[in-house]
């Protein structure tokens, strides 16, 4: 059977595990920071949606939303924070925990 | 920078993808079937928030309610169907490519 006190997915950081939380951190992990447009395109979502997202994101202080211009276009960008970079990492080592025990309990029991 | 096209993160599958869905989908997984009252104590979960996430996942076909008796006393349990076990795996399947992602992202750019 299974043994409660270890279950991983009780460890899962609702902060980032959200689809599209996790989307946009595992995204500006890999690029530091992108522009609106950008992340929009990539992910398919919606004005609304990314700026919801990233405000949760934001006010847990796990990105950071940067103003500035590019040349005379004013743009905005969302930059993964250090806790931001801490929560992403401790996140993936419990999914790849549970990724791990899924595999061997499938093993065990096909 | 980052490819759009293969960005496994858009795969998760939201059905399965809540945190606490996915700790139900991965203990029934592995116990078959289980009652109520362990899957509450199990996850910390309240009646409410247990039966709610139960129904979402029967409404997908993903659990099966199964009520019986254990001699004269009326038992509940959820059991994961072949539906369920094959969205949990394509869901791992996806996990472990953002794990393998991630790591392989943090490698190259500690």
């Amino acid at each position: 059977m299974v043994d409660p006190a270890s279950h991983p997915a009780l460890e899962l950081d609702e902060r980032v595990h959200q689809k599209t939380r996790l989307a946009l951190l595992t995204v500006l992990d890999e690029a530091g920071r992108a522009d609106f447009p950008y992340l929009k395109k990539l992910l398919g979502l919606t004005d609304g949606n990314l700026g919801r997202h990233l405000e949760a994101l934001a006010e847990q202080s796990l990105v950071e939303i940067q103003k500035g211009h590019e040349g005379r276009r004013p743009r905005t960008w969302a930059a993964i924070t250090p806790q931001g970079r801490t929560a992403l990492a401790a996140e993936m080592n419990v999914l790849a925990e549970l990724v791990q025990r899924f595999r061997s309990t499938r093993g065990e029991h096909p």
